[in-house]
Protein backbone atom coordinates (compact mmCIF):
# COMPACT_ATOMS: atom_id res chain seq x y z
CA UNK A 1 0.00 0.00 0.00
CA UNK A 2 0.88 3.64 -0.51
CA UNK A 3 0.19 6.31 1.72
CA UNK A 4 -1.16 9.69 0.24
CA UNK A 5 1.21 12.09 1.15
CA UNK A 6 -0.82 15.43 -0.24
CA UNK A 7 -3.16 16.68 -2.79
CA UNK A 8 -1.62 19.87 -5.05
CA UNK A 9 -4.23 22.36 -5.83
CA UNK A 10 -3.08 24.85 -8.53
CA UNK A 11 -4.58 28.23 -7.71
CA UNK A 12 -4.44 31.72 -9.02
CA UNK A 13 -4.14 34.03 -5.87
CA UNK A 14 -2.92 32.08 -2.54
CA UNK A 15 -4.42 34.80 -0.52
CA UNK A 16 -7.85 34.25 -2.00
CA UNK A 17 -7.62 30.54 -2.09
CA UNK A 18 -6.58 30.58 1.68
CA UNK A 19 -9.67 32.10 2.81
CA UNK A 20 -11.49 29.74 1.11
CA UNK A 21 -9.53 26.24 2.30
CA UNK A 22 -9.61 27.94 5.81
CA UNK A 23 -13.28 28.68 5.83
CA UNK A 24 -14.00 25.03 4.12
CA UNK A 25 -11.73 23.31 6.47
CA UNK A 26 -12.33 24.98 9.82
CA UNK A 27 -8.55 25.67 10.19
CA UNK A 28 -5.67 27.74 9.09
CA UNK A 29 -2.89 26.57 7.02
CA UNK A 30 -0.08 25.38 9.29
CA UNK A 31 2.81 25.95 6.90
CA UNK A 32 3.76 28.46 3.96
CA UNK A 33 6.61 27.81 2.18
CA UNK A 34 8.06 28.97 -1.28
CA UNK A 35 9.72 26.54 -3.44
CA UNK A 36 12.38 28.32 -6.14
CA UNK A 37 13.49 25.43 -7.52
CA UNK A 38 9.89 24.92 -8.83
CA UNK A 39 8.57 28.39 -8.86
CA UNK A 40 5.70 28.15 -6.40
CA UNK A 41 4.71 29.16 -3.17
CA UNK A 42 2.81 26.73 -1.30
CA UNK A 43 -0.07 26.52 1.48
CA UNK A 44 -0.50 23.60 3.88
CA UNK A 45 -3.47 22.46 5.34
CA UNK A 46 -4.18 19.31 7.78
CA UNK A 47 -7.12 17.08 6.21
CA UNK A 48 -6.98 14.00 8.74
CA UNK A 49 -3.45 11.52 7.84
CA UNK A 50 -2.63 13.78 4.73
CA UNK A 51 -2.32 17.46 3.67
CA UNK A 52 -3.99 19.29 0.94
CA UNK A 53 -1.16 22.03 -0.79
CA UNK A 54 -2.44 25.19 -2.21
CA UNK A 55 0.36 26.33 -5.18
CA UNK A 56 0.59 29.62 -6.61
CA UNK A 57 3.63 30.39 -9.22
CA UNK A 58 5.89 32.70 -8.77
CA UNK A 59 5.98 33.97 -12.10
CA UNK A 60 4.66 34.01 -15.45
CA UNK A 61 6.47 31.16 -16.51
CA UNK A 62 6.25 28.50 -13.89
CA UNK A 63 5.01 25.21 -14.13
CA UNK A 64 1.67 26.13 -12.05
CA UNK A 65 1.07 29.07 -14.26
CA UNK A 66 1.23 27.03 -17.23
CA UNK A 67 -0.86 24.26 -15.52
CA UNK A 68 -3.59 26.80 -15.00
CA UNK A 69 -3.54 29.02 -18.20
CA UNK A 70 -4.04 25.52 -19.74
CA UNK A 71 -6.53 23.42 -17.42
CA UNK A 72 -7.70 26.21 -15.04
CA UNK A 73 -7.15 26.02 -11.46
CA UNK A 74 -7.76 22.62 -9.77
CA UNK A 75 -6.18 19.71 -8.56
CA UNK A 76 -2.44 19.83 -10.09
CA UNK A 77 -1.38 16.17 -8.61
CA UNK A 78 -1.50 14.09 -5.64
CA UNK A 79 1.69 12.71 -3.54
CA UNK A 80 2.56 9.25 -2.17
CA UNK A 81 5.44 8.46 0.37
CA UNK A 82 7.50 6.39 -0.46
CA UNK A 83 10.66 5.58 1.80
CA UNK A 84 13.05 5.31 -0.83
CA UNK A 85 12.35 7.40 -4.21
CA UNK A 86 15.46 5.96 -6.15
CA UNK A 87 14.55 2.56 -5.37
CA UNK A 88 10.59 3.44 -6.16
CA UNK A 89 11.86 4.90 -9.63
CA UNK A 90 13.98 1.64 -10.64
CA UNK A 91 10.88 -0.42 -9.57
CA UNK A 92 8.33 0.99 -11.63
CA UNK A 93 9.96 2.07 -14.11
CA UNK A 94 10.61 -2.20 -14.62
CA UNK A 95 7.54 -2.54 -14.34
CA UNK A 96 6.78 0.23 -17.37
CA UNK A 97 6.08 3.29 -15.43
CA UNK A 98 7.25 6.84 -17.18
CA UNK A 99 8.67 9.45 -15.43
CA UNK A 100 8.33 13.21 -16.68
CA UNK A 101 12.21 13.54 -15.23
CA UNK A 102 13.32 10.49 -13.34
CA UNK A 103 15.71 12.48 -11.15
CA UNK A 104 14.11 13.29 -8.43
CA UNK A 105 14.34 16.60 -7.28
CA UNK A 106 13.74 19.02 -3.89
CA UNK A 107 10.43 19.78 -3.47
CA UNK A 108 8.45 21.77 -0.45
CA UNK A 109 7.93 20.26 2.89
CA UNK A 110 11.56 18.67 3.29
CA UNK A 111 11.20 16.26 0.76
CA UNK A 112 12.53 14.38 -2.28
CA UNK A 113 10.34 14.59 -5.60
CA UNK A 114 9.38 12.81 -9.01
CA UNK A 115 6.42 12.79 -11.25
CA UNK A 116 5.06 10.20 -13.23
CA UNK A 117 4.22 10.52 -17.25
CA UNK A 118 0.04 10.63 -16.77
CA UNK A 119 -0.61 9.08 -20.11
CA UNK A 120 0.27 6.04 -18.10
CA UNK A 121 -1.59 6.75 -14.86
CA UNK A 122 -4.94 7.67 -16.74
CA UNK A 123 -4.58 11.17 -16.81
CA UNK A 124 -3.24 11.64 -13.03
CA UNK A 125 -0.21 13.80 -12.72
CA UNK A 126 1.32 11.11 -9.72
CA UNK A 127 3.70 11.99 -7.54
CA UNK A 128 6.24 10.41 -5.47
CA UNK A 129 7.78 11.74 -2.87
CA UNK A 130 10.40 10.86 -0.15
CA UNK A 131 10.99 12.61 3.38
CA UNK A 132 14.33 14.11 3.74
CA UNK A 133 15.85 14.02 7.58
CA UNK A 134 15.15 17.29 9.11
CA UNK B 1 -9.93 19.89 10.39
CA UNK B 2 -12.06 18.05 7.91
CA UNK B 3 -10.53 14.59 6.70
CA UNK B 4 -9.79 13.54 3.54
CA UNK B 5 -12.06 10.21 2.82
CA UNK B 6 -11.07 9.47 -0.60
CA UNK B 7 -10.02 11.18 -4.08
CA UNK B 8 -12.26 10.10 -6.96
CA UNK B 9 -10.41 9.41 -10.45
CA UNK B 10 -12.48 9.14 -13.81
CA UNK B 11 -11.02 6.23 -16.03
CA UNK B 12 -12.80 5.23 -19.37
CA UNK B 13 -12.12 1.20 -18.54
CA UNK B 14 -12.14 0.16 -14.68
CA UNK B 15 -10.19 -3.21 -15.99
CA UNK B 16 -7.65 -1.31 -17.37
CA UNK B 17 -7.00 1.18 -14.57
CA UNK B 18 -7.19 -2.01 -12.04
CA UNK B 19 -4.38 -2.98 -13.34
CA UNK B 20 -2.27 0.15 -13.35
CA UNK B 21 -3.31 1.00 -9.76
CA UNK B 22 -2.89 -2.41 -8.43
CA UNK B 23 0.81 -2.48 -9.90
CA UNK B 24 1.89 1.28 -9.01
CA UNK B 25 0.24 0.88 -5.27
CA UNK B 26 1.46 -2.60 -4.60
CA UNK B 27 -1.49 -4.05 -3.77
CA UNK B 28 -5.17 -5.45 -4.99
CA UNK B 29 -8.70 -3.09 -4.61
CA UNK B 30 -10.25 -3.93 -1.28
CA UNK B 31 -13.89 -3.28 -2.74
CA UNK B 32 -15.74 -3.16 -5.79
CA UNK B 33 -19.07 -1.81 -5.75
CA UNK B 34 -21.49 0.02 -8.36
CA UNK B 35 -23.78 2.62 -7.53
CA UNK B 36 -26.97 2.92 -10.14
CA UNK B 37 -28.45 6.18 -8.68
CA UNK B 38 -24.34 7.96 -9.58
CA UNK B 39 -24.32 5.71 -13.02
CA UNK B 40 -21.18 4.40 -11.93
CA UNK B 41 -19.37 1.03 -11.03
CA UNK B 42 -16.02 2.00 -8.60
CA UNK B 43 -13.09 0.60 -7.13
CA UNK B 44 -11.57 1.45 -3.83
CA UNK B 45 -7.92 1.21 -2.65
CA UNK B 46 -6.50 1.82 0.82
CA UNK B 47 -3.84 4.90 0.59
CA UNK B 48 -2.60 5.21 4.28
CA UNK B 49 -5.68 6.77 6.27
CA UNK B 50 -7.68 7.36 3.21
CA UNK B 51 -8.97 5.84 -0.57
CA UNK B 52 -8.37 6.05 -3.96
CA UNK B 53 -11.36 5.59 -5.84
CA UNK B 54 -11.73 4.57 -9.73
CA UNK B 55 -14.88 5.70 -11.18
CA UNK B 56 -16.31 3.95 -14.78
CA UNK B 57 -19.82 5.11 -15.99
CA UNK B 58 -22.27 2.74 -16.85
CA UNK B 59 -23.79 4.19 -19.08
CA UNK B 60 -23.36 7.00 -21.98
CA UNK B 61 -25.32 9.74 -20.02
CA UNK B 62 -23.58 9.36 -16.40
CA UNK B 63 -21.57 12.08 -15.35
CA UNK B 64 -18.15 10.24 -14.81
CA UNK B 65 -18.83 9.80 -18.99
CA UNK B 66 -19.34 13.19 -19.28
CA UNK B 67 -17.06 14.08 -17.41
CA UNK B 68 -14.39 12.21 -19.81
CA UNK B 69 -15.85 13.23 -22.39
CA UNK B 70 -15.14 16.97 -21.68
CA UNK B 71 -11.83 16.97 -19.51
CA UNK B 72 -10.57 13.59 -20.30
CA UNK B 73 -9.86 10.68 -17.65
CA UNK B 74 -8.25 12.40 -14.55
CA UNK B 75 -9.04 12.90 -10.75
CA UNK B 76 -12.70 13.78 -10.65
CA UNK B 77 -13.44 14.73 -7.51
CA UNK B 78 -11.73 15.17 -3.60
CA UNK B 79 -13.98 14.06 -0.54
CA UNK B 80 -14.27 15.09 3.04
CA UNK B 81 -15.68 13.45 5.52
CA UNK B 82 -18.33 15.47 8.08
CA UNK B 83 -20.02 13.92 11.59
CA UNK B 84 -23.42 15.18 9.83
CA UNK B 85 -23.52 15.94 6.42
CA UNK B 86 -26.70 18.00 6.72
CA UNK B 87 -25.47 20.24 9.51
CA UNK B 88 -22.58 20.91 6.94
CA UNK B 89 -24.53 21.90 4.29
CA UNK B 90 -26.29 24.49 6.63
CA UNK B 91 -22.97 25.63 7.96
CA UNK B 92 -21.34 25.91 4.45
CA UNK B 93 -24.36 28.12 2.93
CA UNK B 94 -23.97 30.39 5.38
CA UNK B 95 -20.66 30.94 4.86
CA UNK B 96 -21.28 31.32 1.34
CA UNK B 97 -20.58 28.36 -0.46
CA UNK B 98 -23.21 27.06 -2.80
CA UNK B 99 -23.92 23.05 -3.83
CA UNK B 100 -24.34 21.38 -7.13
CA UNK B 101 -27.51 20.15 -5.42
CA UNK B 102 -27.58 20.42 -1.19
CA UNK B 103 -29.92 17.50 -0.64
CA UNK B 104 -27.52 14.51 0.40
CA UNK B 105 -28.07 11.44 -1.74
CA UNK B 106 -26.82 8.00 -1.56
CA UNK B 107 -23.10 7.10 -2.92
CA UNK B 108 -20.76 4.40 -2.84
CA UNK B 109 -19.23 2.74 0.34
CA UNK B 110 -22.31 3.25 2.37
CA UNK B 111 -22.23 6.82 3.11
CA UNK B 112 -24.64 10.16 1.98
CA UNK B 113 -22.86 12.77 -0.30
CA UNK B 114 -23.32 16.08 -1.73
CA UNK B 115 -20.84 18.06 -3.96
CA UNK B 116 -20.08 21.68 -3.22
CA UNK B 117 -19.94 23.89 -6.32
CA UNK B 118 -16.40 23.79 -7.67
CA UNK B 119 -16.40 27.61 -9.13
CA UNK B 120 -16.37 28.64 -5.08
CA UNK B 121 -13.63 25.94 -4.84
CA UNK B 122 -10.84 26.84 -7.06
CA UNK B 123 -12.09 24.07 -9.28
CA UNK B 124 -11.90 21.66 -7.18
CA UNK B 125 -14.93 19.43 -7.17
CA UNK B 126 -15.44 18.29 -3.41
CA UNK B 127 -17.99 16.21 -2.23
CA UNK B 128 -18.69 16.14 1.42
CA UNK B 129 -19.61 12.31 2.83
CA UNK B 130 -21.64 11.20 6.13
CA UNK B 131 -21.28 7.53 6.77
CA UNK B 132 -24.47 5.56 7.35
CA UNK B 133 -24.47 2.61 10.15
CA UNK B 134 -23.76 -0.71 8.40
Amino acid sequence: MLKLDHIGIAVKNLALAREVYSTLMNEEPYKKETVPEEKVTTLFFKAGDTKIELLESLDQDGPIRKFIEKKGEGIHHIAFEVPDIHEAVRDLKKKGFRFVDENPKKGADRKLIVFLYPKNTHGVLIELCQSLPE
